[in-house]
């Protein structure tokens, strides 16, 4: 059996779900999961996940696509099916905080994260031990704020990634790299997003004597930390805990904000709508 | 538009939701949303939640089971439907504490508990002036463990309600009554069940010396604090925590999970399956 | 015994400590507990809570502040004493939400807010019931943001009151009524500050698509939502949560932080320093 | 300026703390921080952990406790004085699962665990490379439950080990291990105390239908997992986690309840009392 994800969004009307669900049964599939969401019954717009597995000998992918083109034109729909079977090529970019890029490639390493990690890029050449370890290839792109060195990330990037992951990176990416990669980028921010943008959130939550805080991980937009929020996570913290403390608790926030956010998305569990997501 | 919910329960199999959305469709309804789990596609079982919309002049209720009826053969399934527009009817049993009562008339007072309550039943007299505040009945019944008058319970609860909630009802109910009153009841137990089962959890829980407590909202049946879970919440706790803070703290935690479950169970989200729950 | 607290803040230096457990125990008293607090060992701040017992033919609350007056001095310390036996008074402003109101009674009923509560001030008519229904006055005063007739609830307040608690009291009070009540003023906002100030936050985390949302307690001061935070709670939400939704979970969280720094600031468990709180 | 920790525990009774606080004021040091508890003011058990400076020319450890030994006879107290200089030398033992390691380790390399690791034991050969990667000697000892090789654990330890920490070994050390080690071991059990003792809490707590999984770090004694407990972490589930759900949202709040008990052990934080725990 081969397994595949339609996400598919259109406005709201009847028989969307009888349609898509006639379609696979005629076509000998079988529905294992759906999960669907409306924002409004009348005139809002609908929202649905389908897994379904198919006979091996049935439609690869590409004619699955051809066969439910008809469906995805009648409803007007935004629409994407994904096999199962082929892994998400994830690129890896990381500054010098190495606690998130640690859990991804332990992730990865234990089969959790299905994806392909085509590189690891870092203006930190120490990371080079550990992701090599893993038998990741490591560049080392020694960028900063007067030269972002984006032509060169974007030649690493574009060909070799289906999306990339900002795993505590800490150059802004110009609306111009996000044009050309044209791609999903996932950023963690270690901070209680909309609260604490930018730089050293961790300082700013101390300052102004928050009793919690957070991390956040979001599609990367043209505005800074603004981009559509996927997962949030938050601990509890008092006056007692100095900046350093506020790190080493964030680090367990954000290491598990990014894990849940990044099986979600490579599950193709990510809707996103507006400038928000629907994570099912 | 009249609002309907199938809760559905079969082996699992192809085209099931293909099968239902089509009965939908055809029959000139909406689905409004669906949530389905199986817990294994080769040769598990298959479980969903339709909610769906239907014109005022289609079926009734009752026009609507006997249509469904042959599809709930086909699939050998357990299913229900239920008209939204019907309230459940919530019996209430309650003893000395107070809260989750509180709780309970504050929300449904409030719009939010979607139930019509026909009774609050108490061993215990101060709450008299509370419920016919709210203009509910108010029946005292001085039940205690020698003489727990569960005849008397069953004679009000079992023309008159649909399911039984015991906001912090400290007497078991017999096998006996559970087996006459025959519909669900839920309990609220201030205790992380599995451990604390039984009288005084919180006591229990000093007296072990554990770091987190929690609240346990289950469905009842024969053993005690044993039947299936719906849902549980959590507080830290430390050394400084007298009795009497876990008390308090606790009463935060057995609110919240008896708001939820009770939320859950009134929207028809809830299916049991084995010793456990399926909560959409 | 008689118990007393001192709350004491001083530039850190060598042996305050000592000094004022020896006074204590020169004077016949027994440390309940010390909580103590420096920001930095060299050259910071250093705070102290100090519970402890005298025999009751000893020292009256003067006695006692007339005694530790030289201490005081001798570490140029802001302090205060408090005797545990007197209650603070609390008033408390609430405009239509009333759950807030509902679990500040219940915990004053049941023992466990040992607060005075001389008055429930509000502009909505309809909590006079519940209010009077505790043997509290309720004083119906139908201000609005273009008659905020603060001067009638300052008569109300200045002379009855030790501070006052905004128990979703949804008029912004003047710099001008600040300075005239000149006491601790306790505000829960429904919104995960410094996120979502103002109107309306959880339409407003609604629009941003965050997946926690929070309450916080702070104290009030001349900035809208930016006084010292006291406590915040937060619950997850998803794509699922209605504003509705948002509300409903959001009261759990306003709930449980409320009735947290009350507790704290009627235990004299609080000490404010630049804008943030020492909660001990 | 040397830094020192006193950990303290007698019967309550008055002026204890004024009588430690003198001590170390008369002796040229200075209270960082205090932090003290009292189970019953009346009869109960007093505690307390300071942190104090003294100057570098003043006491050692020895001569320290020497002048302190008259004040800890006076309350006929159980106390111990460290040396923060000294780091503790903690020894690991590891079975397969390798994340409780990774985050011992990440930590330690990070300078946030300030121990000595003078090895880690495993009867799994894999963690060779991760651990001799790190510097840290690791000896393979392939034992079972057949042969436990306790003799040759006992070897490792005994003389090169202030206190052994288990990072998900899966082997029950013997009453004879414990009475020879005679030191403190610290355990992280996969499961929710008292709930789900022994072996695959996870397969247990699926089984079962909780909503909530949870850790446990404690103190190993002669009852499986039974030891006083130290700290608990949390996580929500629901019917859509499979058992590999379960152990990847578990190793969360492993890691977290790990970090957070090693970092209070190896601070001098932790005091036994009965079968619990003082966490300062």
């Amino acid at each position: 059996m081969r397994k595949f994800v339609l996400l598919f969004r259109c406005r709201d009307r009847k028989g969307i779900i009888a349609r898509i669900s006639d379609f696979i049964f005629k076509n000998g599939g079988n529905i294992v999961t759906a999960d669907q969401h409306s924002t409004d019954p009348q005139g809002g717009y609908f929202f649905i996940r389908v897994e379904f597995v198919m006979e091996e000998e049935g439609f690869g992918l590409r004619g699955l696509v051809e066969a439910f083109d008809p469906v995805g034109r009648e409803f007007e729909a935004d629409w994407k099916i994904y096999d199962c079977a082929e892994s998400l090529r994830m690129g890896v970019l990381v500054s010098r905080p190495d606690h998130c890029l640690e859990e991804i490639l332990y992730l990865w390493n234990a089969g959790e994260l299905k994806v392909k990690i085509p590189f690891v890029l870092s203006n930190c050449e120490k990371h080079r031990k550990l992701v090599t370890g893993y038998g990741i290839p490591f560049y080392y792109l020694p960028a900063d704020k007067d030269n972002r060195r984006e032509n060169e990330i974007l030649s690493y990037a574009s060909g070799a990634t289906d999306f990339l992951v900002l795993a505590r990176y800490m150059l802004v990416l110009s609306p111009e790299f996000l044009v050309s990669y044209n791609k999903d980028i996932i950023n963690i921010h270690h901070g209680f997003l909309p609260s604490f943008k930018g730089t050293d959130p961790y300082g700013q939550a101390l300052e102004k004597g928050v009793k919690v805080i957070g991390s956040t991980v979001h599609f990367v937009n043209n505005l800074l930390d603004e981009g559509p929020i996927i997962a949030q996570e938050v601990e509890h913290v008092s006056h007692r805990d100095s900046r350093q403390d506020l790190i080493a608790k964030g680090r367990h926030s954000e290491k598990k904000a990014l894990d849940y956010a990044l099986s979600k998305y490579i599950d193709h569990r990510i809707i996103r709508y507006e400038n928000k997501t629907i994570v099912f």
